[in-house]
Order: structure tokens, then C-alpha cells, then sequence
């Protein structure tokens, strides 16, 4: 039969390296099992590529419930070693990268393109992911191997080592989708981590005429102004001040909040959670929307008050109605996107990489994690190599 | 010159009468001037039907910044009376109803359809309104006679007496406007007042599977029932668990506030301004959306907490996160609806007025108000009769 | 291996009924051979119910490149018998209804909702179907037992018989979508066949104000009245002109073409392939859409004139861009709708069955298909109970 | 009075010069009588620039219903000179810029941001524009004088000589927003003349990963490949089986036809009115969608056959059918557009003055019709100086 055809392919190794999370602030490469086959729809594929992501970062400074042993990377790419009986479109050897999201591609929200909120693969639960707390029994691939279920669905094809479709690309354009940012609108992004630089460049890519983009390091406000859009330091006074003064006492057409709720208030060193959301109500005009990319997490062991360890934040609930705001949030579809973002990249039109500041071998994990989380020696995103 | 023509027509009143706003639960039926042609393109109206709206009770109670003077009313309609050099489509003697929304409809807000968020008629502000504070210098229309600005853009002629269109059905029709409510869906409306009753009303229109109201007055709920919705009486018990119950466990896919600030906890009796949105966070599914038309103010005297009096609100913000919801808030922009729903009255397929409880000479608005204020002797609509 | 499994379930039977086209006017209920498990993805279908469509009857009439062979059925419904090893949400047993189109879910195509133009399920061409010319290799479904591929994305798991949501619902309601039918307006539907009276239905669960619905058959036009449309019977005079009269002269806001390529002209008997196309375009006002989900083909043996014959109509093209018309075709994507009008269904809201004529053993299906064919003695529409 | 006023602000001039059509192939720049103020809400502009459009070469060609002594010019723009009492937002001085639609802001049809389909402005049908057989009683803006009616809503203060947003620009774009083209599509344009080339260079703006252009004039082709587009030339062999040929087989998202009924065939010299159409069912995918802005009449005394004559047109209505096919028609409404676009050009990220061939004295305009209309010596786009 043809499974066992499959099955029979002798695998070159039963212990693969995996970068494995051992509690806050620490992550150790370690041997842990091979992924296998479990459903006729899955592939086992052999990992080129594994970003790590600024929401890898939450969980590795202790900042969710996830406890240690978990496996983590959601943003795979790399070479089909195994394909599922069931399995339509791939064949071994396929170069293929993967939605961060787990998706089924049947289920009421996945008809609808809603892939971040599966009802199938994470029962009880709208939504799975790779390597990551609460998203599903989903090992990551910061490893060798990486187990794919429902892979016709999940798997996109690619031509060359496009890493940034599994998640950052598509979740920075996913922010101009949810603000629906249309050609010759004004917008404000914070955050110019990564999020917010694909979001920024997703913004220009669509044809918005201004891109304010807020952060207060220097590499990365540079880095805004070479993609053309207009850095503005918080740290150097207000960010609705500093736009208003700009577009002469105007506000602008959308806002986008690439931070979450990790935020730091302007002229401040500790989190205050709803820094971005109160700036962005207030330089959104009337009519506008916000596209919330950004995390804000329902349980949050580190929250600077107790409504904020629950995920309750004090908005400015009246301004927002009195302005007409309309606001989308929630983690990215990213199949939605990832074909057409793939399109532009091969078409020239598109070159999301220069966000990638550092490629580094598996076994140097922890040292980046270590720096992309101090955000030191110009760290801004990094791509593992296994 | 055509402008003098219109100015000597002789005036049958040089004083009319009007309710006044007095202070805290106080309103006067007084004599003031009457309005006049101030622009070639107003008209004025005799008013014969104007509508008590629940907002003018924010301000009937004290719980907004209105000074004492004003002339209440912005559901307003009646009979033209005399024509400004500018207008275009209207004669003397033309029925017409017109929005709450004074617009212009030629800024870069109405040119969208956002005629709620004029920039021209209150400048400063971003919309305008008749007989409310804050929304510009514009007269309320209980009272004999109203001043129209941008008459052709504003005053929509009708055949017979459809005073719910001013205001109170479109704005009903905004919640499911802003919710996305499609054919099939299920809903949950909180508040079965006036816009409550509405929104579930055209949630029902527009093809919805299962609409629940969540309210506790019994006359309002057995309305509910009567035009098909599935009444929930929150003082029975938790309406988020009512509805799971109904639903075998499962949330619904649109949320309605038609509540607003003045919110209360089911089992308590003083205000909780953030149960409604609370309960709709909780009972709608993954990627669902909010319709927020229930009013929400960034200042507000008698707010619980100092907090509230300021419109911030402590929302649940991580969950909004987690299940990707998206919502749409503000004030209705009638012009966007008022066209269609009409025709579904004049067809026979929308008869909103089920709703009006009261017909009332103009004399005795104070009654009206306290009663209405109240929610007693059954009183959930009125409409004014000048 | 858990394949063999399901392989080496003994079937009841090894020849089951079906019916077959045998060439024009003619088809025969032979024994045909049961269908089998394929692929992991598969599941095979007990039938309980098979209607008979219109556009069986293209094929029936030899109106089409169909060879005689084919096993006729594309609206389907039954009990789930036999489970493929890669299918996750079936069991034996579920009563099931599948869209008339086979589709894989995780294609181009798919991923965006067009499940009617999937790239994966018949190689070279877009979209494939049940039973039915050009549509791939999938055996129709009036039969004992049919194969379902891709059956998690396929097989929708309903409650009772709603076999009116493999096809002629969601086809009528796409009509209603493509041209975008909102509350308040006002549309023509052309053809009160079963999908043109679904067209019309829609409309009105969408709400619109006036649903206008021409045909010239009694019975047809009767139900239209029952349901709440306006019926226009064309047989006595010019449909645009009737409507316009209803209308004050003016037009209407959308239409519907649920007629296709065998139109009849009013007050002829010979076919006219454009007139249902040149009364929609003079009868909707500027600015409106066109939904067209009636049949048009590319190749059709009895065309007309030799232009018919390959599909090319003489449109008014100038009068269509001077009014800055909008259409849309094609085949119904029946996934993207079927899950929320069987919401409708459950809820009590809808009641599509009102169109059903007859249900009728597999045996007599040569009968039905005579009749249905000549619409005589109230043949509207035919459900095969084998 | 205020009218008075304005009214008697001695003009400079009582008699100007304008180009006048005097049959076909023939225009003069004649006096002709200065524009006045005849209602409340006209201004008078000085104009400053006014385009030759390809759609004044239709009636310079005797190929529309069009009558000597009409004075041609829709791109126009200039200096207010006149303000009628009605008016709100404009001054003696304002730079301004007209859409080619004159429109009245406050009918059924602007008030859905359908301007160019206005019911208020030439009475008995859908839609006006100054200077154009068919759209009214506005005198076209060839000419050192304009009256604009509505003012406020048509008149778009800009702060430079923005002539392109009062047609060519938004015409372009209302291509692209027909078919929705979205970041990472595939796009085919027919035709580089002015309109063709806006089309294309809107696609690129909002995003799309690759945009054909199909043409034969090489320097058209080569302003094509300079913004980024890929030439088609269709003299050197079908340019569906090019376009095919550069996309591995396949064809492309989305289509649009800037060329309209005076196409012609490749490889051939005469008119073929469908052959743009033809081309664009075959390369577009199936669930594609066809923008076109090139121009359709429904009457042409020039036509190839007599239903050519009456806008009739013969197409492949079965192909498009098959494949699910979309398309938008009509002129464009350059409100909707305008504004978005004006800032584009102000934040220097949009530059659409490349396709401008000659800036012309008004006097000159008789030779600049006879050179664009033959395309010789570069004429690609000419702008008139008064």
C-alpha cells in the first residue's frame, strides 16, 4: 500500500536538534524525536529556515503560561522529506514554506479565510501554530524536522527561500488589511520591529501616499526612511505631535499598532500597556480604523497591574465612539495573504528580507534569542539555519 | 433678486413655540424666535412630527455638558414652509424628513458616506446635529419650525409620515451595518429600547438565522418576540450563558451594543458601563465583529468612576485580541440608509413604527420626557406632535 | 494498514441502479458499478435523495457535448457509508449534503471562495462536478451510492433533508450575490424556474423592497406571488415596460438573469439567447449590477444561428458601458454559501422546499425527466429517492 | 443683496475665445460668450489648463451624435474668478481642478459616490460633463472662462497644476478599482494611450506584482516598460499567446480595456470593436475580473456593420460564462478618486504628468487635435494654456 511506501523510507536520523525552551530567559539546542507521519494529510519536512519571532520573545522572557520543554518556531521553510497517503499537491523534495498558523482548510472559519482561527486543529480552541503556548500539540521548527499536518492546505510552494511568508510578511500586511489602507490614505504604524517595518512597507506596497512610522531606535527609524516612509522618534517628544505638526494639525486617515502590550510610553523606560492604543485614538480621524496586529494576551503573568495580568486595559472608550473609530485585531490569516505577497516577491516587486539583520546556525540560538530580545548590536531579525 | 422673493414671504409666526431645555429633568415648552433662511441653500420646515430619542434623556438627566437653552430634537419631520435661492430639488409644501446628522455633503467625510463626521457644519468637529450639544448651532426640531442647512443634500421628501428615519431605524440599521450582519448569521442585541428593537428589527431584514435580545423589560421583550427575535431576560440570569444554552454551547457570529454607557449589571441595579461590551466579547465567536451604535462619550458628569467621567473604560482587550474580533463604533450616518429603508416602508416590507408606544401633542413634552425617562406606564417611544 | 481497513469493509452490493444517459430525450435506470474509496480523502455516500436540475436537462436535450454513459446527478444528499483514512470530521452515518461542485479546498481558486473553479479536482479546466459533461471524472449521484472526494471540505453534516443546498438554493442566492442585492432595493429576476424563484426568495431573506419576477407559467408565477414577489407574466406584453409601469417609469437597482442561453422571446417560440441579457440591460437603472446565474455555454450543438452555436451573443455593449452597468457570471461556488442558508433553514427563517413538485422513486426518473422537461403537469422540480 | 454682489463684479472680458467644433475633423478657436453665474452655487473659473482628451477625438471625428458649434474641454482646471452666493468652501483666488462628471452631490446616485451617473444635472438621464454631446447643457473648458455648477462639490482646491485628476489619472485608476486589482495580482491593460497608461500605472500603485500592457505605438511601449510595466507589442503576434508565453501557460488575475469600440486587430488596419473584449475573456482566469473604462457608445454613425452602428457587439458571452467572469463598465466618478489621488501626487509618490507629450497655447489647439488624432510626432497627451 502506498502508505507504508512512505512510511518505509528510511529516515536518515531518530534524534533530531531542536532549540527547546528550559524557562524564562533560557533556551538550550538540544536532541529531542523525529517528527513522524500521524495522518494520511501530513508531511514531515526537512527545515532550511526557522525565524525567530518577536512573539517567541513573550514567551521566552517568561511572559505567558507556556512551560518549559516546548519546541519553538513558527516561521518554517524548507525541503519535503515525507508525504501523508493522503496528500495531493507535494511531492518529496517540494521547497515549501508554512503559514505560522495551523489550519484545516474545511472548518466554518477556514471556508471564510479566517486560517488563524481553525476550529479543527486546536480543539476547544480557535486557532493553532507551531511551537507555541496554547496553540495546539504543534512541535516548532526551530529543528530539523517539522511535522505539517493538512499539507496541501498548509504547505506553499516556493521557488527560493522565501522564510518571511510564514508569518512576518503576511502579519505586517495583515495590519493594512484589518486598517483596509487604500491608495492615497495617510497612516500611522508603531512599532518598527519587524511587524511594524512589513506593515510600513505593506502600507507603501499599497499605495498610501504618507507612512509615519513610530519607534525610537535608530537603526530601525533608518531603516523606515530608506523604504520611504517617515520616521518619527518617540523618544524625542510626543508622536501625535509630531505627526499633526507634519500634515499641518491634521490627523491621519489609519492607524496601526505593531506593539501590543509590551508598549513603553514616550520619555518613559516602564510598560504601560495602552500607550499605542490611546496615541493611535487620538491621531486616527474621525471615520478611520486601526489595524491591531500588535499582541495583546488574555492572561499576563508580568502585567504591570493586575487588570493588565488579566488582559484588562483602560481604554478611551469614548473618544473612540465619539470619533466613529472602527478597529480589527487578532493574529493573521496568513493564507489569505501568502500567495499574493510570494507574487510580489517573485516579480521583484517586493523585498521584505531587508528586515533580516543576522542568519545563524541552529546551534547559536540561544545567543540570538539573547540579543533580539536586548534588541542590542543591531539585532532586528534573525534567521536560524538548521 | 430670487434670494429677497423667498426672505419677504410674510411668516406666519414671528415666535413659535419649543421645548427647552431647563436643567437637570427639567424641560419647558416655550416661545422662541422663529428660524430663518441664514444661506441660499436652507429651507425651513413646519415641523409635524419630531421624536423623544433615549439621547436626548443623556441630556434631559445632566449627564452631558448641555447648557441650559437648548432647543431639543433631531428626529425631525414635516412640511416645507419656505425655500432657500441655492436649493435645487425642493418646493413649498414638499413632505421631507431629515436625519439627525447636519452635513454638507461635500467634504472629504461625506463625499464617503460618512455624513455623521461632516467637517463643515460644526468646524472643529467632525458632525453635526439639531438640538444637541456639542453638535454645532443648529436648532432641535420640537418645536413649530426647524432651519435645514444644505436642504437638497439633507431633507429626503416622503409620501407620508416617516419620522423614524430621522434617526432612530437607520441607526438600528447601523448596528448590523457595522456588525456585517449577512443572511444566515446568528446575532445577540443587547438593550430592546428604541435602538435595540431597531437594529434587531433590521438584523431580521437583512436575512439573519437567529437574532437574541437581551433586555428586562417585559413589554420590550414580548415586542421582541412578536417581530421573530429570541428575547433573553438578563434579569433571569447570566445572557451570555442564556444564549450558550440556546445555542448547545456555541457563541453567536455578530455582537450589538445598543446599550451604551449607561449600562447595568444583570442582578444589580447601579450603572457598570462596561458590562455590555464585556458580555459581547464573551459571547461572540472567533473573527466575529461588534456593532457598537449605543452611545459611549469621552466626558460624562456623572460617570462612576473618575475614570468613566472621562470615557475610559476597562475592556477586556486581550480577549478582543485573542479572538480576532473586530468592531465598529459612532454615530449613525443616515443618509448612507435612509433612501432604502424608506422604500422597504413604502413597499410594505419594513413597518418600524411598532416601536412607537406614544403620540404626544407638543404640550406636553415635559410629561412625556419624565415618563420616557422613567421607562414606565409603558412608554418606549414617542413622537411629538407640534 | 488502516486503508486496507476501510477497503476490506464487505459493500451490501457490488452493482447498484443508476440513471444513464443513453443520447437525447433518452435515459435509462441501468446497474452500474458501485463506487469505491480512491484516495485517503474519500468517503462513499449512501443516497437518500438526487434531484433532477434544469441543467440536467441542457444534457437530456443532447443541448451539450455529453456522451451517453454518463450517470446524471449533481444535487445530492445521504448518509455517509464508507470513510477514507485522511477524512477527519465524518463518521458512518452522518447524513450529509454535498455542493454540486467537487472541489479541493486548498487550491488558488478555493482558498478565496471560487470552489465553483477549482484547479485541482479536474486537471486543465477550472471547477468540476457531480455527473455532469466536462465536469471531471466523478460519477453522478442519482444512484444507490456515490464517492465524495475531498469529503471534509465536500460533505456538509446537516439535521434533516436539505437537499436543495447541493444546488438550487445556493445558486439562487449567488445570483442574489453577484449583483450584490441590499435591503431596500429593487430587483427584476428573468425565470421563475427553480433557480429564478430562489433568486427571488433570496432577494427577499436579503430584504430587498421590490423583487420583480417575469415568466409566463401559471404555476410558476402563482408561487412568486405567495412567497411576496411581484409577478410579471411576459406572455402579455413587454416585461420592461410592465415593470416600468409599477415603477413610475423608472427602472430597477439589480437584476437577475436565471434563464441562460434558451430564452424565449415574449410573444414568440422560437429561442432568443440574448433576450433575457437585453431586457435586463434596458430595465436596470445606471449604476446597478447584473447577476447572471443562468447557463451560458460556450459550445452549444443547437444553437441557434452559427454565432450561438459557439457561444458568441450580439450584446448592447454601448448601452450596458453608457449606463456603467456591472455583471457577474458563473457557475455558484455552493461552499461559500450553503453553511449559513442551512442556518436559515434550521432557524425556521427559510423554507425552500416550496418549490419542490414531486419526489419520485430512482425507478421512474425516465418519467420525471419527460416531464420535467415538457413542464407539464406542474413538473417545477424532481427529487430521485432511490 | 449677496447676490448682487458677486453679480456685479465687472468682468474682464465679455466675449473669449474657445475652441469650437465645426464638423468632423474640423475645430476653430472662436469668441464666444463669457460663462455667467446663473444659480447660487456656480462658480466661474479662469482656466489655467485644459487636456485634449481621446475622447474628444470621438467627436472631432464625426463619430458621436455631436453637433458643430459645441465647445469641447472636461480636464479642466484654473482660478475661481466668480463665487455664487450658495457657495461655502471656495474663495475668489482658489486653484482648483473639475472632475469631468458635473455632479450634484445630494442625488440617489452621488450620494453612493456614483458621481459620474448624476440624476440632478442633465435631466432625463444618468450622468453630465462640460463640453460633451449627450451630458448636458455645460460649455466644455477649451476656453479662458468655465462655469461650474454645484461648486462645492466640484471643484477640488489643489495647491499646483494638477490637470490629470480632472480625468485622465482618475480614469485610469476607476480601470483597476472595476476589476479590484490588489497587491500581488496579475494584470493585462489594452491599450497605452493616456488612459491605458493611468490604468497601469494605478495597478503598480496599488500593489500589483506584474501589469502587461498591451499597445503598438513603440514609444507608448517604452513609457510603458519605464514605470515598470511589461510591453506587449501586439504587431509582433497575438498578444494573449505573449502574455501567455511569459507566464509559464497561465493567465492573469485581472483585465482591463482602455481601448474601447475603435479597436483594432492585430495584424490588421481596420476597426474590430470586440477584439479588445475577445482578448481579455481569454487571458483573464476564471473568477477574474474585466475593468473597463474604454469607451462603448450605443450609437455610432461610423460603425463597421449596422449593429456596430447601434452599439451592438458581438461576444463570447458562453466563454465568459464558463469561466465565471466578472466586469465593471461606465465612466469613471472622478469624486470618488480625486482627493486620494491629489495626495498621492502631493506626498511624491505619484507622478502622473510622465505621459503629458505637449503643453500647447490655446490658439495652437486646432493643430494639436490633428496631430494626437493621427499620433504622429509624439502627440500622446497634450494640455491646452489659455
Amino acid at each position: 500500500m502506498f502508505v507504508e511506501e512512505s512510511m518505509q523510507i528510511p529516515r536518515k536520523k531518530q534524534r533530531m536538534r531542536a532549540v527547546v525552551y528550559k524557562g524564562p530567559f533560557k533556551v538550550a539546542v538540544e536532541q529531542v524525536p523525529d517528527p513522524k507521519i500521524q495522518h494520511p494529510n501530513d508531511v514531515i519536512v526537512h527545515i532550511t529556515s526557522s525565524c525567530i519571532c518577536g512573539s517567541d520573545l513573550h514567551m521566552y522572557e517568561g511572559r505567558t503560561a507556556a512551560q518549559p520543554g516546548i519546541v519553538f518556531g513558527h516561521e518554517n521553510m524548507g525541503i519535503v522529506e515525507e508525504v501523508g497517503t493522503g496528500v495531493t499537491t507535494l511531492r518529496k523534495g517540494d521547497r515549501v514554506v508554512m503559514p505560522f498558523n495551523v489550519a484545516c482548510g474545511f472548518c466554518k472559519n477556514c471556508e471564510r479565510g479566517f486560517t488563524g482561527f481553525c476550529l479543527t486543529v486546536n480543539p476547544g480552541f480557535a486557532g493553532g501554530a507551531y511551537g507555541y503556548v496554547a496553540m495546539g500539540p504543534y512541535t516548532g521548527g526551530q529543528a530539523e524536522y517539522l511535522r505539517v499536518p493538512f499539507a496541501d492546505f498548509n504547505a506553499l510552494k516556493h521557488e527560493e527561500d522565501f522564510a518571511l511568508l510564514a508569518d512576518i510578511f503576511p502579519t505586517g500586511y495583515h495590519g493594512t488589511e484589518l486598517a483596509q489602507v487604500s491608495p492615497g490614505e495617510s497612516v500611522a504604524v508603531f512599532g518598527a520591529g519587524p511587524v511594524g517595518a512589513m506593515a510600513a512597507y505593506s502600507a507603501l506596497i499599497r499605495g498610501a501616499a504618507q507612512v509615519f512610522v513610530v519607534d525610537r531606535v535608530p537603526e530601525r527609524l533608518q531603516k523606515m526612511k530608506e523604504i520611504g516612509a517617515i520616521p518619527i522618534d518617540f523618544s524625542k517628544g510626543d508622536p501625535v505631535q509630531q505627526i499633526r505638526n507634519m500634515r499641518g494639525g491634521d490627523g491621519v486617515d489609519k492607524g496601526i499598532d505593531a506593539v501590543g502590550y509590551q508598549a513603553i510610553e514616550p520619555g518613559k523606560s516602564n510598560e504601560s500597556p495602552t500607550t499605542v492604543l490611546d496615541a493611535l485614538i487620538q491621531i486616527v480621524n474621525p471615520t478611520g480604523m486601526l489595524g491591531i496586529p500588535g499582541l495583546y494576551v488574555p492572561a499576563d503573568p508580568g502585567g504591570v497591574d493586575p487588570h493588565a495580568k488579566e488582559g484588562r486595559l483602560l481604554i478611551p472608550f469614548g473618544k473612540l465612539f465619539e470619533k466613529g473609530l472602527r478597529l480589527g485585531t487578532g493574529q493573521c490569516n496568513v493564507k489569505r495573504y501568502n500567495r499574493y505577497l510570494r507574487d510580489l516577491i517573485i516579480a521583484g516587486r517586493a523585498k521584505p528580507s531587508f528586515i533580516v539583520s543576522h542568519n545563524t546556525p541552529l546551534n547559536d540560538a540561544p545567543t540570538a534569542y539573547d540579543k533580539f530580545d536586548k534588541r542590542i548590536e543591531g539585532y532586528t531579525k534573525v534567521i536560524l539555519k538548521p
